[in-house]
């Protein structure tokens, strides 16, 4: 759509992808809405659209995934954590667009992620999510949440269910989790960022979080990802361990199609012969989807590497690579943490982390929240 | 146990275990029943059972996984396919195993698998499940299901729930491939073998399906493990694109764990470097399992090429490396199948194939049902 | 070349191609005699030569290598060992289609390998080298040739330079290895595999070997390739850790493209993330070569899984598959090796190996040599 | 050894382990000097040499790395290009420490690269080695050099001998290449790298080149490991396709134990499953050879990627992940070049490049030679 298209403008497009027997989806972005169209069997002849007001162009894309593609959108997407208007159909759209553009927009110098109601994913303020790999109990989650905070972090992750190689291991305190991530977030405004791990356990997962994470394990499970593409809440989506960048984008994909437009990607780790590292972080990933997605990605150094000692070198490195931020393990007592211990830093070691990464996002124009 | 333990030396030892807070595992096998503990958070006294009457030894499992190990159950497991009382909990255990001894032990040389009510996978006679990628239409089926069966195959698949790389590709007719499944069955006498695709579909896949399988993709779907784990259905459980042999037979320990000890193990290839292949078929990994584990293995030599002319010189192998049989795609017009086309057999092809694994079985002192 | 074109035919269109400032390879068949064009910048006129006495048809070839290619020569390559006019340049064509027609032509049923002058490989009768990783005395050689002879192998590999991954460990013994090796020949009528490590050593290698064997890390190594490119024996191209089968394709090509056409490919497991072997045998790359290339190719199920227990089974899918024969490690007392005694056969397994493949080679149209 | 030991207490401690027939290795650091044992077929007693003077302590290593290693040696090692007594046998060696200390030491804040007669890679200035894959033309080599050079290189690469998959692609100019690219150091005083490709080629290169290359296809090319190891000039030695860590430690191994000690390392990215680049750049490998060993080590983004578009953002992550430079490959005109163009970065793309690695060598306290 044109830049000064309306919200009355891009219903009429929408309605009519729909009377046609396609599907529309609406992707606002900072400069000018994009729809996509999916659901055609075939090619649809661009005269169709291009005459009706408001619409610039319209395009056919080459590629297998559609809606995440910068064919369809070629604008940066912001993700809205915590703020409710995020991931609703359609309705939203113009203020959407605004809001983001004032808050999140790269081009802005006068952004205060702090004062705004909820986190901007994509911008120019890097994402930083940080926290245990698994909520033990309040008081390690409160005690790991103020420690990250104090360092910068404005989102928290922790697991309450855990999809974890043994049945016989810590599976996760479920719904207890859950409460007490409640609880952090009322206690410090830390977001939400933990995983969902099966569809029917996204209703109760979407309650509780800000973001919802979908594990590397689950990446093609294809019935979770038609879920969390039906929720309100924006997706942190890992890429699989030995997905390719068709199978993560098209995994995104997923999501998109059903009218979840919220997606974050993240990076963290494939399976390589590779023995220093529990997984071979694929840094070249972050170019490759910058350059065929309109979707931000994230970096997890902590699986990615799986070792402690690895954790800040890789990080940095991250952030110099032009992610949008990172997903960090951050335990109270590391040696102490009921999963993940050996990957996770203590807090003294997160703060390290932030000074140097602050430092390398200076260089390179991207900044972390204040 | 001791081969002479009888049944209420059996109950009385799961008795003593689930007293002491633990869960009791009882595993019948052709000549005696192996009683696996889990749920203990440590070491368990063995002379807390070696004392009980029946109770030949106590063995600590040094593995990551118990169930499926060696360790507690030595002899090969025989998974019945098709005869009701598989995976029932319990009660038919003396039943079974004798059913099990006459009907499908190696030893044994009158056996005649055609005769049985159902299948017996894991012994001297070779499982071969063949049939179309994706169920069609009923016409489809049962001209693939007419030809396998001629060609000497006892088992049918054919997905009714596809998972696909692509929002936008064809994903299975659903409940109405399972009727037409259901038809196949009445039609020919062939076993159903089908995928399930997360815990909800579960409950209806398995009204259907004699096995239920569960796809590379989802071989760390955990909460689908637990969910065929409660199932009385007997699983086949492929190998994860990248997962490690101590990863695939954790996922099968999640599913024992449940309570369901019919778990029929698939290697499908995985995914490495080389591109003559869509994937690299890991023939070792077959004697390795039967060096680890009690349960069968099958190879799927259709995914683990995805190239029809390396089907028939790779199921020879896989027949002559020791596997326990095969899963093969074969669709009647494999150019105009709506899915994976390029790696299906023709009926013609496919009939070449029994003939070649017929006489390599011979060889190996294995064979085909008659 | 037609089959009947005569010496005279070929030479004339080898020097035609000379003329134009190309290089000619003629490569004789059991049928017929194909000749490769090398040097030429880019396509050549087929009218060149499709007009002289003798020749059948010009193609041009599609693919990166030539040489090797199924479309320079559709006919398997018979690669003769210990037969002194193997690998010299062009003046013994005939003589060589001939013999090789009447020795080693699948379709002669009066075959009697033990009764030739050496041995062909990449006929009916599999190739089965066998041996010690190491040559390490003239006692142990001795030793393990007679095993290896009484159960059938007609060739004998041992290392006399070995290229170790420590430079501390045992490299060989050098000279004193290759002079045990010709011992070995003489008392027993085994032909000799063995190892080359770099141009200049080939030297040396060359005056005791049947077969110049370039090793998996040498692959690529393209001075080497070159250096055997131009000797007079047969040399074994072992696959390289990560190569493609392009890149080992290619590799053979370097060894072609000097004049040596008697190369024989072996595949010795690829790296990947899989731990459960030291290597993962890929046996899918047997057909894929067979279908592209005219040159014979072996299996290694020594290095190939790295672990004694698998050697056996996957000897058995190798030659089920379609290989040409074997290269497998055998010691007489494999605990006191000095090198990979934990992938080496005893003697007694060794027989037991030898017993299970010529079952299967009989049930594929092929034999071990009596 | 003690700081203050002196020329003629390594000299006794060096005679005393060759009269024991063993082989020592002295190593001189910015701090003191280290001598390696190797030639020991089992552990030497401590006490032997914590009698002698200046001796401060005698340490077993247990890594099947020895004179590469952190435990023989704690402190970085810093390996002079240049400057004629690199690389020389024992004698230099006070002299080499010293002057080492004055010109690259990390803590030294007054180092000028520019002024000194060479170049110390390992120090605090970050080595950038960038020019053309390989000369083609004395024109092409002399534009590559003077745009690396405005933009800040020291160091010049360019291949005389260059290994190529093909037989039939582009192999370098050989001699004349080597010749040209002595042509580019006396015109602008760039130190030249260089790849030497067999034994017999290094006795040539060595005479032109100031570093020699040992590429990855032949990083477990033993000979010429040992040949390297015995010249005087410093090797440039890159991680092979599917080298794990240890392997490429002990490839370096191989160097030092031939007495050459200025081994520089090279990440160039390893072979897996990933398609979105040519290979996958493993930058954790970076922190994990600064944990175990001495020797220096940089990053290829050109080869790490094989895609001009990443090899930027790459270049930012390995300085950031702390690697000691780069190696780059620029074109005049890269759409022109005779091999790998498609990864070439043109001059102006190069002076970016040098643009964002100053910004964030400078947050990581290292620099860029002004």
């Amino acid at each position: 759509m044109k830049p000064q298209a309306g919200a009355e403008d891009i219903e009429r497009v929408c309605e009519k992808i729909e009377r046609l027997g396609f599907r529309a989806h609406p992707m606002p972005g900072a400069q000018r809405t994009a729809i996509g169209i999916t659901g055609n069997p075939g090619p649809i002849e661009p005269a169709e659209f291009e005459g009706l007001p408001g619409v610039a162009e319209a395009i056919r894309v080459s590629k297998p995934y559609k809606l995440v593609s910068r064919e369809v959108k070629s604008e940066d997407s912001l993700i809205r954590v915590g703020i409710e208007s995020a991931g609703s159909p359609r309705s939203p759209i113009g203020e959407t667009a605004s809001a983001a553009l004032a808050v999140g927009d790269r081009q802005s110098s006068i952004v205060n992620a702090e004062a705004a109601p909820g986190f901007i994913v994509g911008g120019r303020t890097l994402a930083i999510i940080a926290g245990p790999c698994a909520i033990e109990s309040q008081e390690q989650a409160l005690a790991a949440a103020a420690s990250v905070k104090k360092a910068g972090a404005r989102l928290f992750r922790g697991g309450a269910f855990k999809p974890r190689t043994s049945p016989y291991s810590f599976q996760g305190l479920g719904k207890e989790g859950l409460e007490i991530l409640a609880e952090v977030r009322r206690a410090t405004g830390l977001l939400i960022v933990t995983e969902t791990i099966d569809p029917e356990n996204c209703d109760l997962v979407e309650e509780y979080a800000d973001v919802l994470q979908v594990g590397a394990r689950n990446m093609q499970n294809f019935s979770l990802l038609k879920r969390v593409g039906r929720s309100r809440k924006p997706v942190l989506l890992k890429r699989g361990m030995s997905a390719t960048l068709e199978e993560f984008l098209m995994a995104a994909e997923y999501v998109l199609s059903e009218g979840n437009y919220n997606v974050i990607l993240c990076e963290r780790g494939v399976r390589t012969f590779a023995d220093h590292t529990r997984n071979t972080l694929d840094l070249s990933v972050i170019p490759a989807v910058k350059g065929l997605s309109h979707l931000p990605i994230l970096v997890d150094p902590s699986h990615g590497t799986g070792k402690r000692d690895k954790v800040i070198p890789l990080a940095r490195a991250a952030i110099a690579v032009g992610a949008d931020g990172l997903i960090v393990e951050v335990h109270p007592q590391p040696e102490r943490a009921l999963s993940d211990g050996y990957q996770s830093l203590s807090p003294e070691e997160f703060e390290i982390l932030m000074g140097e990464i602050t430092a390398i996002a200076g260089v390179i124009g991207r900044r972390i929240a204040i």
